[in-house]
């Protein structure tokens, strides 16, 4: 029998922020591609879209007029998937008919008045104040809701419906499915081994560098060592942080250089408009959490699960064996990281200019 | 403040089986959609494709040459994702960089020599002979893994790379996460209830009819209380069964009338032939279920999850929020059992005729 070579042989790996394994096999990238090709995101779209429910001055569909906003634009989603005033209910039938209904909210975040710009085509002073704008939308919704996850469905082949770059800010009451075992198992981590999960990640993966992207003084970016999306990455401050409100000024003039660095990179991989969601996890707003210490255990976080797996046409489907097994990826976290890692830092449009 | 209305109203409910929630937004339904359009699959294909991998007597992409077959025929997988020599390895750093090496086995099983005929389309004696070939496989690899995951990826939509019409088996040495967690949640029902989870499931279901969308005297087909996709569905026994082997043959040919019934009405749903992933969950091969007493926790079930929402060409997206926090579905599944109860029980394609 061979020596082992995680380049090259079927293994599993675990996730310690969701308790899930992820089946990686290397090998798999070498079969040839039949099925499904995609639309790539490579035209050019106009600064202002007369047509656009986003643009500045624009109607939407409710009859409601954009104002003509200069800095990021934050309303309501005409079609919210949770209320803030929904009669509260509850049903429980032997553990298998469980009901509660949810109040909560939905919001759009428009990062520029601009219709063509996408995050790493922001300027520094746009990406922060996209960044400002996220924390004052913490700083109010937490007020109200146990847990606000603010996300951002990027490209049509993602189920983004308007290619004005925006946004989402979901709103609840509970804490929903994910956040909650994220919680808990940064919660057991601590208990067990006396130190912070995702911190002590940090950590190794600074001393390793196998798995990073990029990185600036307060920020690193890894393929996760646990990732499932081909080019999934993961975004962590190098100091403890449990919340974006508690980002220094410098921790966040750092950020927007970090966003700019890693969807540069990621537009450069295809030479297309990236498609991928976005998504922060920040310790929920629960009373139990209000104390600092209480949430010792948590580490803010930026998700980013990209689709694509071969090119700007041939996407990784997460289907049959993923939805009823587990998630299968067909190479190394450590094969994409490198490939990202090589990319230019100059994003592939101004490099034509 | 009005009172709840389930139709109505955002809320969560609770799947037992996974220990997930889902936020039901039924209002969503009314939201207009501007995002990507998919191709239908209406197209009539030919009985026999010569370009085509798996038509009986062609070349595959390895060199070797299909049989003349004329009853399901099953072969390894040319990129299989696991393979049985896999040396073995494991590592586990403070629970932060945990891998564990796998071996297993992936493999196509074509439904019939036929290139034109999917599941609803096969007579009833083709698609026993489907059911035969699985407890065949199920038996023989079983012998070899403790997971044996029977599945079928149906449409370009959904990943699938072939139309000829086919299903895989992948079997490993370890139970994966899906079902791990299934296993422990059925265990958990049956030593706190008393009851096995999913038949007294399947009693409630029938004694209420909501979310029934078919049935005959051995099998119930429903959208579950918790569905995650807008058309999910669920595929169980009446009577108490843990594993496929243990279907009388009496069962087996309900089975064949369930599965035609179930999928005729998913391709008359939106007159294409409907996208899914289809999964069979059985109870593991593992040592300690070797008595069927062990595994008295355990129901065989089928779930079917397929992409469409609105109609042949748009999809439910399970994006940003259903990736950060929870998925988010856009009816009731009562809602969703009405509309595939109404669908005729002749497949479109023959009543044109
Ligand atoms: O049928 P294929 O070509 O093996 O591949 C398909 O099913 C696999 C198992 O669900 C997935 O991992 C792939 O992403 C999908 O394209
Ligand atoms: O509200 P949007 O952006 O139109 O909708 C998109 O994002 C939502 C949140 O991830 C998803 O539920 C939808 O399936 C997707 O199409």
């Amino acid at each position: 029998m061979s020596e082992f070579d995680v380049k090259d042989h079927p293994h599993r790996r675990y996730n310690p922020l969701t308790g899930d394994w992820v089946l990686v096999s290397p090998h798999r990238a070498k079969r040839p591609w039949q099925g499904q090709v995609e639309a790539p995101e490579t035209a050019d779209i106009p600064h202002y879209d007369s047509s656009c429910f986003l643009c500045p001055g624009n109607k939407r569909i409710t009859g409601d007029i954009n104002p003509a906003y200069s800095k990021p634009y934050v309303f309501t989603n005409d079609f919210a998937a949770l209320h803030q005033d929904t009669p509260a209910a509850s049903r429980d039938d032997d553990g298998l008919f469980v009901l509660k209904s949810e109040r909560g909210t939905s919001r759009v975040v428009c990062y520029s008045p601009d219709h063509s710009l996408t995050m790493p085509e922001l300027s520094d002073e746009q990406l922060t104040a996209v960044i400002q704008e996220w924390i004052q939308q913490y700083r109010e919704l937490s007020q109200h809701y146990n847990w606000v996850q603010v996300f951002e469905n990027k490209g049509a082949i993602n189920g983004c419906s308007n290619p004005h770059p925006h946004g989402q800010i979901w709103a609840s009451s509970s804490v929903p499915t994910l956040p909650t075992r994220t919680d808990a198992a940064q919660q057991q981590y601590l208990a067990q081994h006396g130190k912070n999960l995702l911190l002590t990640y940090v950590e190794r993966e600074l001393a390793d560098g196998a798995r990073t992207v990029v990185q600036n003084e307060h920020w690193l970016v890894v393929v996760p060592y646990w990732a499932s999306w081909p080019f999934e990455t993961l975004l962590l401050p190098k100091a403890h942080v449990t919340r974006m409100e508690e980002l220094s000024a410098s921790q966040q003039a750092a950020l927007a250089d970090i966003l700019k660095q890693i969807t540069i990179r990621y537009d450069n991989l295809f030479q297309c408009v990236f498609p991928y969601s976005m998504g922060w996890h920040v310790a929920p707003y629960t009373q139990q959490y209000q104390d600092a210490a209480a949430r010792a255990h948590w580490q803010l976080h930026c998700h980013f699960y990209p689709p694509l797996l071969r090119s700007a046409t041939v996407k990784k489907f997460m289907v049959g064996y993923e939805m009823m097994a587990e998630t299968q990826r067909d190479m190394t976290p450590e094969q994409a990281a490198e490939r990202l890692r090589q990319q230019s830092p100059i994003h592939y449009k101004s490099a034509q200019k």
